[in-house]
This record gives structure tokens, sequence and C-alpha cells, in this order.
């Protein structure tokens, strides 16, 4: 009987099957997501202005971040400031949540004898829990679900809307970064910062200020042990995962920024994608179901010249 | 300012709060979460049946699993042989897959020469991803996804339905355990297991058999670190993440049994605690969502007379 590297047997299939001959006078055979992401050109990739993107250096490797002016603009330019002055250097991830979200900044922060000063950074900033749709691109998904009347994709976010003229907000996907708050709306400045690790916390949509999302090295954070306290506290500092810097990567020289990719989400490319996701094609599945959740489509990263994450 | 350990103020609110004074000719006033559980009186919760208990111990701890007869009869029976002859201990943990999903078993069941023996458990079964609904008693949440037509729960696990008349099938949601198979739909025999730690695949639903769900433990194996090889794979037996046994509860003296209780999810304050879910009541939260979706419940359990895990 063969045995049974089992799931395993999903990608495997998707990475063996060629590429169905081409119909240029019909429909398009379904494809599966290998299949779409080998037919990809230059322009349906994008590279992340470094003047926004994040690098979170742990001891365990790298966490790329990109940040979302167009959905938290005072919160990511108060979070610039930080990181140009290094608040976040040799703070901690002191709070891991199972199956919800890990958290990090200034462990010390309640403590006024030791907490760490702002610098030139604000201390006070409104929520941007949302924003008018009006103005901002949005990609609409095909797919319905019940936390947004519309779902979809703008700037490259996950996101919801409630039509073009009422407000629009990111979605708490997995990656997706937040500035943790307190009680008060508008409680949090940018400096302690959550990112979700589990299954979709949609309920905070429109409830925090999402500032961001991690566009590599989730599986680093998600593999931090989770805390022993209520809440996956951390109490001990020794039990905490150090941050060694958090990088703008516009104040480090070319060469030495990370070499990535991100597949955009507004092209034919990425319709494409979604459907391949909608309805898996590869050998593996017996039923294609014919729906895919906004929190389940993983926008595939890539080295350029390297191939796909 | 306040400082801020952010996310928490979310889950401190819910405890600290008082609960609502009685209303008794009124209609209920909304309750948090805690509020509910604090509620809950004994036939609320239900004991795990130790003949379809198991506890698989992991140097980290023990994770505990229940299984599923009611959806996957042949998958469990034959599940049951294996721990009575001990297949897994000493086996491993050999893929941890960000985002997705963890599989454990016998590393070596490719190798002819290595391949543990199945002694007396069968190695063909019919492939159980789905079975009639009739004769299920389906507690059906009153919001809907796009992944099935109807979303409840069945015997204590969450599950996708057709109506009354038609399939019904479990779904996958954090911590979810199935039946890894090849390409073959009836190629699985459940001495290779996966357990869902990520986003919840629910494109899985129906194209592979599920046989229990973890329901306590998961965030032993949610933390391994996700494997270097593609799809998670540890190929270095070192890396791999040991599995000391998988035992049945009921093969143990009744006191080293585990104690715990599981919320049964077919009574009013169910309903309650799927509504505290649905409508966050605690200070924190500025916008009920008015929805949640089948795998974002997590169903409570608790050690008797220490309280909810």
């Amino acid at each position: 009987m063969p045995r049974l590297h089992a799931l395993a047997a999903l990608l495997a299939a998707a990475l063996v099957l060629p590429l169905a001959a081409a119909e240029p006078d019909a429909t398009p055979a379904p494809r599966t997501t290998q299949q779409v992401l080998d037919a990809s050109g230059p322009s349906d990739w994008r590279t992340p202005d470094p003047d926004r993107t994040l690098y979170m250096d742990l001891e365990a490797g790298r966490v790329v971040i990109e940040l979302a002016p167009a959905f938290a603009p005072e919160h990511v330019a108060n979070i610039l400031v930080l990181a140009r002055e290094g608040f976040w250097d040799g703070t901690s991830v002191y709070r891991s949540h199972d199956n919800f979200v890990v958290q990090f900044g200034d462990a010390d922060a309640d403590d006024p004898a030791k907490a760490r000063p702002f610098g030139n950074a604000k201390t006070q900033l409104p929520a941007e829990f949302e924003r008018s749709a009006q103005g901002l691109a949005f990609h609409t998904l095909p797919d319905r679900d019940g936390w947004a009347p519309e779902v979809g994709f703008a700037d490259g976010f996950p996101a919801g809307r409630e039509g073009a003229d009422g407000q629009a907000w990111m979605a708490h996907c997995y990656g997706a970064l937040g500035a943790g708050r307190n009680l008060e709306a508008d409680s949090s400045i940018g400096a302690e910062l959550y990112v979700v690790t589990g299954q979709s916390p949609r309920q905070l949509d429109r409830n925090i200020t999402l500032v961001g999302r991690v566009i590599r090295g989730m599986d680093l954070l998600a593999a931090i042990p989770r805390g022993p306290e209520p809440m996956g506290i951390y109490e001990k500092p020794a039990q905490r995962t150090p941050i060694r810097a958090i990088t703008l990567a516009a104040t480090l020289p070319e060469a030495q920024r990370e070499r990535i990719e991100v597949l955009r989400t507004d092209t034919a490319t990425f319709d494409a994608f979604v459907e391949s996701r909608r309805n898996r094609r590869d050998a593996f599945y017996k039923r294609p179901s014919g729906h895919v959740d906004l929190c389940n489509i993983a926008i595939p990263t890539r080295t350029p010249d390297e191939g796909e994450d």
C-alpha cells in the first residue's frame, strides 16, 4: 500500500502537473495556483516601498512588515518616527496567546521608572479604525462573508467595505499588524503592536487600528511558545522573545535590504490566483469548494530570480 | 497617559464586569462570554468518553484528543486499535507547516525496511469525508458562511450540512484532527494524522476524513517550529518533535485520567455563549460585529472545580 506523506500530496501534485495546453479561442482552462504563478509576468509583482517597510530582527531570523499609510496614516507616521529612533531595539515579544496574537513592544511601559521614552513620537493619536472608501481603489472578491458587506483587497491589504461611498477598513487576517490600545478608542500610539497568529479575529475589525501586515516571517512569530499567564503573557523577562531591532528598510543601504516581491492584488493574474483558491484543481481535491474566505487568501511573495517563498 | 497592556484589556474587562442584575420579565440583558460561563450549570458541561479520548504525550506536555465516531466510525475504530497497540509510541511530529497543519505518525512509513507494522489494524478503509445528516442531531448557528449551506455543531464538533436530508461533515477548524491520505480518496487508514494549526482550511472539508478534534493542548502543537523543507517537513530525525506515546484514556486507571469537561453545544447556555461571541459586550468593543464564523467559536473546556481553561 502506498504510504502517506499525505497532505503533502496536495502541493506536490500542484507542482508536477503540466501546464494546460493553450486554448486561445475557448474559455481558459481552470488552472492550479502553481500554474497561475508560473504564468505571471513582471508587472504582476510589486516591490514594497522601503519607506514603509520594517525589518523586525529576532534571534530566530527576520520578520518583514509592510505598513499601511492608506488606512492608518497617523499611526504609520508615528511608527516611522519610533523606528528611526530605535524605540523597539532591545524590547521583546512579551505575549503569545494561542490562536490569537503575539504582542510586542516595551514590556515595562506600565512602570514610569522603566518605561522607554517616546522621543519625537506623538503620545496621542486619533483612532484610525476605518476610513472613507472614497479615493481608495478596492478590488472586490467574488465571495462574501458575514463580517462585512463587501470584502476584497485595497493597496495590497485584505479589507472590508460598506459600498464605494461608505467606510473601508483593514481586516484582521493572519499576519495583520495592529496597534494595541486600552479601553479608550484613541489610546493607541503604535508603540505597542500585535500580530494575528490564529484564526482571523475579524470581530476586532473596526474596533482597533490596524497599521500593516507581516509579509515574510510569520513562521517565526507564530511558533513563539505560548505564554503561561492569562492571555499568553510572559511575566518573567527571561521567557520573553528578545527583539534585537526594528529597522526601517529605507535607512539601510540598498544592498542590505531584503529582496522581496509581493503579488499585486489588482490584476487579472490576481483574479486567476483567487479563482485557483476558490476551486482547487490539483489532483488531491475531489470536490472544489467554489468559495474562499478573504483570510484564506495568502498573498504570495517571492525573492526575485528565486521564485515564490 | 495610561500604558497599554492593550488587547489584554479586552479579556480583563470581561473578567471584572459585574453580572447584570436579573430581569426576569424582560428580554435578557446581553451578556459577556464570562458572564455566560459563570452562569452555566453542571448539565451544560459534559465529560468526554474515555473510550474515545486519546492522550498524546510530548516532551512539552499532554495533548487531549476527542475522536468522532459519529462522523468517521471506521477510521476511529482503526485508530483505537492502533492506540491500544502503541503504534504511535516513539513516533514523531515530522511536519509543521505554517498557517496550515502539523502532521504526525511514522516518519518512516514510506520505507518498507523501517515502516512500523499495523498489527491488527486494517490497511484499507473507505473514505469517510461525509455522512448522511439523517440521525445526526445538528445544532445550527444563526450565521452562515460561504463554505457550506448550513453550519453548526453536531456531537460536539463543528460541522457543515446541506439540509436535514442531505450530507453532513466535520469542518476543518483550528484543532481539527484529520487522516492524511494520498491522491486516492480511500488511501487513509488513520495511522498518519494531521491537526489544523492555522486559518481554518475549509477547502479541505468533504475532501479528506476528519476523525476528531484536539480539546486541550493546541498551544503545544501550534508552537512547534515550522519545518525547513517544503510544506514544513522535517527531513532530519533530530529536528522532529518526539511523541512519547498516544494512549487511549480508557486504558488508564480512572485516577490517572485527565479531568476535563467540555461545554455542550446543544444547550441554551451554548446559544448564549455563541451570542456573546457574535456581539462582544465587554467595554473594549466599540462596535459588536453581529456575526461569528463557525471556526471562530472555540468550545470552552474546564477542569472541574478549577474553572475554565
